[in-house]
């Protein structure tokens, strides 16, 4: 295993050691239980939205902190879901009088232990809803899911659903608007390279030198199937067939195209499937009014890249334009 | 060879494509000589800032074109200089009347090049200055390059020479303090593996299974000394050393730290590096007071790191912290 690290038992801690030093003027972290939490919080009459999940998908969650997105993220171990008592700490540390919004990815775990918090979040008196999400066409269930798995919408929530919390609109209509993202987001993504888990210290899973992994998962879970290396423009129409079909997309839709990286793909690589995704979608009558492309969902160094397609309206295109000032994300301020 | 693209000598102009098609309200991009411009440019009585050099170092320089970094980037042909007459075509399309800084990486083909089309531009009545930029203190001469190569401090002189011009500064004033920002920046770069030009097909150079490449170059250039993998903090200390020893720093001084992705190295590992640079810095005294992290200018998929220090004054500092909007750096707007 060849990585940049000093202890792979302390990878997280000190990774959080040095978010907190890069970007105390944004956020607080809190080691013990580990919660990232906004500066300014809590905010005063806002609803606050958390998230969280296994680390290893940076700058998902901990990078999302910040005005305009999150107000808390738990961190778990790497590619293992957050305690119970990190999202109720992060629930009662942003409380500012309006409820929480926690947002889940759909992993078993994840969904036990954020509802296991908003139980003892709502005993203790602060309103809290739950938001799963599920947007990855790849496969119905699968390791460690039951259901679809949640992707790369998840990171087009939390800054939708942050701009709309940051306006002061109440836990219902937030929690809504995170319904309607999940309900109109749909992600694929593929892998030429395995990652590895430090503490396993091996490739989670092997792959021969001219292969790759079609609907792979963030934690190296298993895809559709394996099939030899193919030009981009094949693997975007591999990616985005399913996912165009699956909302479905009418024609003259508008859509927010999400080109992302597992960790280990380049820049340059990324604006070769954007390139291949708008021909495609051009084919199909769907236009792109917005789009981000870069490294924002990943596996640790996995080599490989995913597509996330969110249809847009009025409401969406205006929520997503909004002021962000996160480490990860940031524009308008 | 494992990349997601779809023909080797295509790799450039389909991701020039995608840049066009992505970020088509922030910049420009011209197919023949590739050049890509600032979408309002040329920009009346404001020094016209140029960059370039070969691609796979993306963002670096082309997600630096916009309001407040770069008017123009061109980019060559994967780790190859750009033509002069890409360069030419970068200035004449940029002339706003004030003059042209051309910031150039040391490279001996990059250097030669910048300063023909620099002649030929002068020829042609437009004022032209290059500055060299030369801040990795790993080795004095390499491959391609004569004295030290030029690295990380790029970023960081195009981000504040592009706010200097902003404010409408003249050439003059612009390249010294272009030159002041390389002399007070030094980087130092390692590897963990090497990256695989896409026309070559196979890896440049090759590292055990339990080996590193410290003072590696942006091109795969061979470094100071291959060793055993170490502890990220004894990574920190082999790069930070020499470069703290070089300006040389001062106690008290206060620096801007980055922290450099060779491309294939995930965020969690840059994090863990910045704690421990951190540490490092703190025990000689010097304080960062700002910071990078992310990869910013990379070698393709090569996992690695890079550390850049810049000496700040409260000119650098405000004029880093000034509005900058383009694909791959942006803030305050």
């Amino acid at each position: 295993m060849k990585k940049i690290i000093n202890d792979p038992s302390t990878v997280v801690a000190e990774a959080l050691r040095g978010v907190e030093l890069a970007h105390g003027d944004l956020l607080t972290v809190i080691h013990d239980p580990a919660v990232i939490v906004r500066a300014d919080a809590p905010v005063r009459g806002k609803v606050a939205l958390i998230s969280g999940g296994g680390s290893g998908h940076e700058p998902m969650h901990g990078g999302f902190v910040g005005a305009g997105m999150l107000d808390a993220a738990c961190p778990g171990a790497v590619f293992t879901s957050p305690t119970p008592d990190q999202v109720q700490a992060a629930v009662e540390r942003t409380d500012g009088g309006a409820g929480a919004l926690l947002i889940v990815k759909n992993y078993t775990g994840d969904v036990m232990n954020f509802e296991m918090a908003a139980d003892l979040a709502g005993g203790g008196g602060i309103e809290v809803e739950a938001v799963v999400i599920d947007d990855d066409v790849a496969v119905k269930d699968s390791l460690y899911t039951a259901g679809r798995r949640g992707v790369g919408t998840t990171v087009l929530a939390e800054k939708i659903c942050g701009a709309a919390a940051e306006e002061g609109r109440p836990l219902k209509e937030v929690s809504d608007l995170c319904r309607k993202v999940n309900g109109w987001g749909r992600s694929m993504g593929m892998a030429l390279t395995s990652c590895t888990v430090p503490a396993a210290g091996k490739p989670t899973f092997e792959l021969g030198d001219d292969e790759m992994e079609i609907g792979i998962g963030i934690h190296g879970e298993p895809g559709r199937e394996r099939k030899k290396v193919a030009p981009a423009a094949e693997i975007v129409e591999m990616l985005a067939t399913p996912i165009v079909d699956d909302i479905p997309f009418q024609q003259g839709d508008e859509v927010l195209a999400f080109v992302n990286s597992m960790g280990g793909t380049p820049l340059i690589e990324l604006y070769i499937v954007y390139n291949d995704l708008h021909r495609f979608l051009e084919g199909r009558g769907i236009k792109i009014t917005r789009n981000l492309i870069g490294p924002y969902i990943t596996s640790l160094e996995m080599q490989g890249c995913s597509i996330t397609l969110l249809k847009l309206d009025d409401e969406l295109t205006r929520l997503w334009d909004a002021p962000v000032k996160t480490p990860g994300m940031r524009w308008g301020v």
